[in-house]
């Protein structure tokens, strides 16, 4: 009987990972709606097929080896011998068949670099309901990521690059840095091994998903270039306003909704009552980025822009994301309301360096992934955590008098965007070599729907007659 | 071992009550779209940002005072020696921290006002798993009321004086009346005080989501007037038909899926089974509305308008949402039948009034509102409710011979109407005196999304030259 | 305590089929916009409308019997005397109440054919939250079929018509298939009396659902005729293309989410740690039948059609229903990939037949459907299905040695095309007879939305001027 009531705690788990990993793979609707209304018309069908089969192609690369790199090490007994598996004490011991990770000893310290175990999730071994969870759980974490940066590149970008593209984020670049931050590899040992905090934390994603997303995005832009017509001779921006206001609030909202999924599923753990304090905390940040987002454009343009209340809230959300757990409400909705005041700054900024962004996700997801990864340093309560990463102890930011964690969580974010930004320069360049990045001015102005996908997004109506 | 089995049963309580509550926070992109559906083009950004801003503003209000107004006081030992807290049987002893209530004592019985615990959810014994997820799940229930007033009022609702009224329904009025009724106030005492069956009974919420919103929506109409063109002379209404029906029915949609978690999800509990029969109360009565709103129309005009199969559909829900868990699956399926016609003929009512609705949110949630509370005092079976409100036995309505308790529901409709329909008078005449509360008539005919927001909701194409 | 542990057990078996159901039910949404996005903007209202309607007409009828006939009979002693009932495993002895099947016996063999308890779900045995709860995730499998003829029928389907026909699918054809293979019928029992593997397996509908709705549609689409000008006189088509792409998008991304409740809540468990193989084979058929959707599309025609690489990914889905508990990733995949392949080529078979199908419903849901079926007798790992219907050992297919297993999905997929298929040509024609299936040419020509509803979907705004 006590098997039982284990095994009933483990599945509570099993079905809170499973329906929260739902409502975030249901996000890649919120992105395809966002990224689709804030853009033009003419480009609405090839927008939305990128946001469709990201979905797809990044899940493919992160089935072949992405899962294997990122979470086959988890469970290895070199890792566990130091920092606890997560989710096998959440899932239950059949993550343990997790069990192959590659690193390096210095001294007599193991800095794990990537997992090896799962590929094709082949192997009787993995063939487990809790392993095939995870897979499914951090797949979608992954395609969040995949899918910021044809936000970024809506309305030039290839549709033969794209997929090039996502594959490569899918299969090697997001689950490496993964690795580094959840799979127990080396930033999480940080504390374990030098006594930085509990090391690196990144409780839902800010900078696994989000900065990894921005970083990926801004150097895409760098290299693909702006929009005819974005900018000037003289370096000043042109607004090019998106066709829909509806259709990217409706996308926010379930955006916001799947962030429920994304931030308490993240516990991984339903017996867990925490999730109660990370499901407000989300829900306070995003009202607070919104307000902010939309006090900030009305103060200074002298109207309130929906565009800035979807994108404020957006910020928040990403903010929320990393210190989620960590926190007091207040402090939720202190690093919310930051959060859509940075958003609009940013955005001034990226115009400012020429880089084209239709939907501002660098600064959305960019910027403030790094800063939701610097607030956890800075607000994180000291009431939650326990064990984290192997460290004893709740985790710590500012003002709860832990120094070392924000230095642990700045060197994640510089890991983030040297790795990640290196990456992508190498994939983005090699693409650029093999296929070519953008399409021809004159599809470019035509709209991407007829010349890329043969078919128009919106088409007006035809009336075939008999012949 | 027991404890563990016993935390196991709160924690899928806590569970099914954040998911349900998800559920209900996407009911604002429901809301969003059949609003937006249901009115202009041209005003079709300030429409969907009235929406999207009134979760995060109405939210704001509620996390500094509202929560604290309706539930602080649910666990006073006051309350809970008459009423024990049914959150705290269903997600654990931490509710109990929720204990501070005023009231008035007289004779022996103690009349609840209003709570005083919870501002800005401060207080370590509030940092709770339990305490934060009752404060979400109670939050996006009234920010379903709180967002009823923008469909009414749409197309002319100036931004600012939305904001505010917007703010105090959170912060105060939907608070007050929600205590009276679910969070240990006078109206739940009506049956252990005054013998009238088991007090006010309204299980989801007919009377304070529905009942409340469509008030503030009739004062609202009443104070802000009618659109330009739509009433003529001679009294007589015309018609101005919304701009998207796609949109209002895939709306719908979305709510009545939200709606299932709105019902189920109120019995704050995975454990109890009588959550099957509440859902499938909840989908018969959404069917029959739907058929009913559907059939009266193509009887009197000929044709089955869409958007009163909608409005139909919603109107049952409306209708099922106070009685959802009282009553069998045949008197669910009648409950929503009633609806759907009511319904048809309260909008031509309002019209009548020389009121302006322009997606009948007055009939859909308030006369219905007002009939769910009706419905629950007829149609109540005998069959669940033991113990509810502190009174012995299942809650009966006239057809299991219970004449009370409909006189307590009836109570709880006057003191609705009364209450709510004086605070947001009030609400709504200070703004108007302070900002005003409707945008010039100029703006109204151009539209509302340049002048009041900027930008426009649905943009043609621009294709900038670069200088 | 035991009686608590295993009351715990139930509850979190009856909180999964509810949420997941409610995914399912969201999926009216989704097939509301893919339909209406593929076909053409002066119908929307139609098409929208229909969707709608269909979930409360059909809910009607199963609610009247459908429900009795499908289910009353799959906790009968005569059946789970050689065949435990799945339900009452999962959900506890409250669903033994449904006890009553009416069958044949030939030799010592019983064969179910239709269940006779449950009308209207009335009787105080029946008014249970299990048994309600199987009623609404049942009820909502059989709209899911209900829906399909929606879409092959689009753009001529007479209201009334459609009105009819979905009653009686709802009410009668439906239910009777779905009897035979899941509430204890003949089909199922072919493994027990004689000696085919398990008997006809599917695990979540491939054949019960979509086989079932492809095959009324296929139906339909014979009987009510193509569209005007689809067809020209030398038998070639013509295409139609849809008006909005970005709607179909998001609504494929709908139903690809409810497929995360459709396949995994058919296990009725959250305790079956299974659930997450389920969830990921769903997911990974998705993406590959999209990807070779695509594939083949941008090979044949040269550009990479966005309406493909939807219908693709629901093909997929649609042929890993039925195999989804009992195969291996990567077989998930490779089924998937298949599906893909086999939408497009069956689109233009159904093209040389002469039969108009808008959006491809007959091949999505009717070829694949009986792929899936096909898929599971090849595939099938042996790892899974215990006892399924009442066999010793697990569901075997091809590859791990089961011939007979293979015959039994043979007669499975024979019998659905002939009994629905009868059934459909009768309902259709009767109609016919009666009040018509197709609406004039002129309204055809003209749009459905003014004659057959009265309102248009898309309204241009109109101002009103006060008279």
């Amino acid at each position: 009987m006590k098997k039982l009531l284990e095994q009933t705690g483990f599945s509570l788990n099993l079905v809170w990972v499973l329906l929260t990993g739902y409502m975030i793979m249901f996000m890649q609707a919120g992105f395809a709606m966002v990224e689709t209304g804030f853009t033009r018309a003419k480009n609405c069908g090839h927008t939305m097929a990128m946001n469709f089969m990201v979905y797809t192609i990044a899940m493919t690369g992160y089935w072949i080896c992405g899962f294997a790199i990122q979470w086959g090490g988890t469970a290895d007994p070199v890792v566990t011998a130091t920092m606890p598996s997560a989710a096998a004490f959440a899932l239950g011991p059949d993550i343990n068949a997790l069990n192959k990770m590659i690193g390096i000893t210095i001294g007599d310290k193991f800095y794990g670099l990537f997992g090896a175990k799962g590929f094709f999730l082949l192997g009787d071994d993995l063939y487990k309901g809790p392993i095939l969870a995870l897979f499914m759980f951090q797949m979608l974490f992954m395609d969040t990521t995949a899918t910021i940066p044809t936000g970024t590149l809506a309305e030039r970008w290839k549709f033969t690059a794209f997929i090039a593209v996502s594959f490569v984020i899918g299969a090697f670049i997001y689950p490496m840095f993964g690795c580094w931050v959840w799979g127990g590899g080396w930033l999480s040992a940080l504390g374990k091994n030098l006594g930085l905090g509990h090391g690196m934390v990144d409780f839902a994603g800010s900078s696994v998903v989000h900065l990894c997303g921005g970083t990926l995005a801004l150097v895409g832009a760098k290299i693909v270039g702006a929009r005819i017509g974005k900018f000037n001779k003289d370096g000043s921006a042109n607004p090019i306003p998106g066709h829909n206001i509806p259709m990217a609030v409706v996308g926010t909202f379930i955006l916001a909704f799947g962030w429920f999924g994304f931030n308490p599923g993240s516990s991984l753990s339903g017996m867990d009552t925490h999730i109660g304090v990370i499901a407000v905390n989300t829900m306070l940040a995003s009202a607070s980025g919104a307000i902010t987002g939309m006090t900030v454009t009305w103060l200074r343009f002298g109207k309130p822009d929906p565009s800035f209340m979807c994108n404020g809230m957006l910020a928040g959300l990403v903010a929320i994301t990393g210190p989620c757990a960590f926190v007091d409400p207040w402090a939720a909705y202190l690093i919310g309301a930051i959060a859509g005041v940075l958003v609009i700054y940013a955005v001034e900024v990226v115009d400012a360096c020429r880089l084209d962004d239709p939907v501002g996700a660098i600064s959305v997801h960019g910027v403030n992934g790094a800063w939701g990864i610097i607030a956890l340093g800075i607000f994180a309560n000291g009431k939650y955590g326990g064990g984290w990463n192997g460290v004893d102890g709740n985790v710590r930011g500012l003002i709860s008098g832990d120094v070392p964690q924000l230095v642990a969580q700045l060197i994640g974010i510089v890991t983030c965007i040297v790795f990640v930004g290196t990456c992508a320069w190498i994939t983005f360049t090699v693409v650029e070599a093999l296929i070519g990045n953008r399409v021809s001015a004159e599809d470019e102005m035509e709209g991407l729907d007829i010349p890329e996908l043969g078919i128009l997004g919106y088409q007006a109506d035809l009336n075939p007659e008999e012949k």
